[in-house]
């Protein structure tokens, strides 16, 4: 492909997912269509096809499109800082538009798409975990974790909190939350002797 | 309405909601509509609409129908093994059909749809809520618990882990997953002085 062809080609791919987004934001995520996202970025529905087998690995590759900032963690020596740090980012992407409703009928339609689904976890969750494993990982070395703990399952203990506001009660993740869920992660449940 | 005339009308509304069930369980639930539900059920498309305003709340229904099973917390005394057997009970239904992918397709309709989100806060979360949290709070009082713990905090660090993985990561709910998550819960992440 010449330089000037491949520059065209970028140019209808960056066209099509914005006009998926826009769509989505515009009329709700259940009634977006190919046909549709075809006719707003003014090309054929089967230039779209050639490059995304379904609506939802479309969405999905224009959804996370729009997430250029890192959510990695800083080390400052202090691991409840710098995940506090790193959580505040992260909910402050999930609770506004357009990043947040986008993300949320992203999760939505990896319920009924196993396509989307492991596309999902392997672009966007798997890295972000293995970032947070690796800060977690030098807290532990550094004793600021107790040295038994399972550092995967202390990320999921972490964002599963976040997840079920987000996706189950929809209630609000406000910066006080973030302070309750990190300090009850860390001291725990049981009574202090 | 006659007593006969209510009998026609319950046995109508069965059959429509065990035809969305059988269809979502066939076809999967993006392939789900009105009219398949109405031709599968033998009753006409308006006799769905006169009851459900869209595929959304029929499929609430029919799904929440499913369960009559009561997910109600024992009290034994031990606060750590009564959650133990509820959250069991939970996975069990969760990870397994026809209720899992069901409830999962749910769950990814409500991402888009407020009112089914809506419905299922009010009529399956805030009753498994109030329920987790009537136990918990009998578990305070008898010292099981840190006496400052949020009650309603804890049962979001209890159910949020679940739910991560059966919405998020997809990785499946074992046993000894239940007993990491209520260790590490009840200790805290911190090192034990």
């Amino acid at each position: 492909m010449t330089d000037h062809r491949a520059a065209r080609s970028d140019d209808r791919t960056e066209a099509i997912m914005r006009a998926a987004l826009d769509l989505a934001l515009e009329s709700g995520y259940s009634k977006l269509s190919i046909e549709a996202v075809a006719a707003r970025a003014g090309v054929g529905k089967h230039t779209v096809y050639r490059r995304w087998s379904s609506k939802g690995s479309l969405f999905l590759d224009a959804v996370l499109s729009l997430n250029k900032d890192s959510l990695g963690h800083r080390d400052t020596g202090d691991i409840v800082a710098d995940l506090r740090e790193q959580m505040e980012r992260a909910v402050n992407l999930l609770g506004r538009p357009p990043w947040g409703p986008l993300y949320q009928d992203l999760v939505g339609e990896a319920q009924h798409n196993p396509e989307v689904a492991a596309a999902l976890k392997h672009r966007f969750i798997d890295p972000q975990t293995a970032d947070t494993v690796a800060r977690l990982r030098t807290a532990r070395e550094n004793g600021q974790l107790a040295p038994d703990i399972d550092l995967e399952l202390a990320m999921e203990l972490l964002s599963g909190p976040l997840y079920y506001r987000f996706l189950i009660t929809q209630e609000p993740l406000t910066p006080d939350y973030l302070d309750q869920v990190l300090k009850a992660l860390f001291t725990g449940m049981s009574p202090r002797p």
